[in-house]
């Protein structure tokens, strides 16, 4: 390998970093935390053939590392403020490998204007592996949490569920990891590449901001699946949850799949890697959440309330039964 | 493996955490700044057999990993505010390693009073990995830089250099990856003891905040060798440095393996792994630089001064000659 340490942090990662990451030629990374506010703080580590796939184009896999970060800043109505990066490169690394990595998670970062504070590369003998710890802000007491859903409360979910589980099955056949799923037969092309797209490229929800800050009294990011995310944030709050599917917030694509195999349906509703926003709104504050949503240009759709926990937690499929799942939550773990 | 992530981190992580960590339940941390403070971030990635030996105590490893990061706060003069920890897990871990690992980073962590605020808990395939960013605060201005030498400044190295990688090759010997070093015989075995010690456990020098901010004009911490690190604070400095290791920063372990094998300077001078503090410090403040550091209980020894660039850098050997060395700054990249 031609490049040191130093040299490749210099290349390919210096020229992405924000004013508080002193050109990553400093130990450590220097913030002014905007006055009054205070630091939100999200960790998430992804590694090759867990995460994702080793041959996922590497600026897909950069983008990917940080929106996952994002999309729990977006659930906690925090402002990006800026992240850190640990990647640990494997042996037969190449410069076209980083430099596809350093533009993808430099367009991402520009894109959220997140930027790059600083960070680690080291080597490993296993799988490639990266951590990011995203930090954002909210004035104080501004941070919604996971706890505060109340009995009464409506759920909403944003953007649509289950994409990335389907859009998972038909990236493993595109790597020739699998066949193909016999549902792909019923998709249009474009619709085959939505999914791809959204398992490959999750859109933190950033925009929800301000309708989260505004309206929610509980909210959490979906990235394990709806079902055992909804059943933590419900566990979290002391609630339970009654979930309606019959108007389901399903893409066109997923509803094409769900068509043709009415078994996907605990695939799109347990599935991971959604990185939407689950959250609750009191009955009084949903015109108001569902007009800033839509100021923000994000879809958010209605798809339950919250229960006193006596109830438990009811699910009721598209056609209006009650649901039960097999495997509930997803886990990479 | 009979726990789930939520399991295993109520069990094992929760009880470290913080305030600000929100009992790990929720998606993200929260934390508060000091008013009218800066925040210092630093994020170290460390895997198996590259960075530590897995067959390390597991307490060890985790008391090393904070350790690092600690370092590079105390460097920069930060009070810790708080880390968060992503752990990549291989197979077959245990629940007593576990267990093992938690309890070592409880211990650092409260010795320091630097909290868990949140993190990440994933499976790998390959070694264990794991990679932790640490915050801190300086008041405004307060974080001592890298870059900010000048000719005519006092160099400062805290504790002593070099104990770490002769423990290294001490600890290497011990795991039975390598045959006992010649120069381990003329060591008692309290004497190796140390060194392994030094290397397994770093002491990160948070004692030195006061006298380097009070005092210094640039600070770095050492972890990859003492003459790579210091060329790398005078190249960001535009400086060079004349050091003069007559009376050197050595143990007297170190010491006394330099007396039966004089080859050792270079790997005692380059090695890694110290976790000690270089620094400039500028002639009108070394009398009160070194009394805070001896009321703060931390040892600091004059390593010489800082001159223009163009006069280039000089070291001097115990004995006075000038030193040159092959292999300047140890890297695991």
């Amino acid at each position: 390998m031609a490049l040191d340490e130093a040299e490749l942090i210099a290349r390919y990662f210096a020229p992405l970093a924000g004013a508080g990451g002193l050109g990553l030629r400093d130990d450590a990374a220097l913030l002014a935390p905007p006055p009054g506010a205070e630091i939100v703080l999200t960790a998430d580590a992804l590694v090759a053939d867990v995460h994702f796939f080793a041959a996922d184009p590497p600026g897909r896999i950069a983008a990917k590392a940080l929106a996952v970060n994002l999309s729990d800043l977006a659930a906690k109505a925090a402002e990006p403020l800026g992240f850190l990066l640990t990647l640990a490169l494997p042996p037969g690394w190449t410069p076209d490998w980083l430099e596809g990595f350093a533009q993808g998670l430099g367009e991402a970062a520009g894109a959220q204007a997140c930027p790059l504070l600083g960070g680690d590369t080291v080597a490993t003998p296993g799988p490639l592996s990266l951590s990011i710890t995203a930090l954002g802000s909210v004035p104080a007491g501004g941070m919604v949490r996971r706890a505060g859903a109340k009995p009464g409360d409506l759920l909403y979910v944003s953007g649509t569920i289950g994409d990335a589980a389907l859009g998972l099955a038909l990236r493993r056949a595109e790597l020739g990891q699998g066949p193909p799923p016999e549902w792909a037969a019923a998709l249009s092309s474009e619709q085959q590449e939505t999914l791809v797209n959204r398992y490959l490229q999750p859109q933190p929800r950033l925009g929800l901001r301000a309708a989260l800050r505004a309206c929610a009294s509980a909210a959490m990011d979906i990235s394990d699946g709806l079902v055992g995310d909804l059943r933590a944030m419900m566990r979290a709050s002391g609630t339970s949850a009654r979930v309606d599917l019959r108007e389901p917030p399903f893409s066109a694509a997923a509803s094409a799949a769900l068509r043709v195999d009415a078994s996907l349906l605990e695939r799109i509703a347990c599935g991971g890697d959604d990185y939407e926003i689950l959250c609750a709104v009191p009955p009084a504050k949903a015109e108001r959440f569902a007009s800033l949503a839509a100021e923000a240009g994000v879809a958010v759709v209605p798809i339950g309330s919250v229960e006193p926990a006596s109830r438990g937690d009811l699910f009721l499929a598209p056609g209006g039964e009650p649901l039960a799942f097999r495997r509930e939550r997803f886990s990479h773990f």
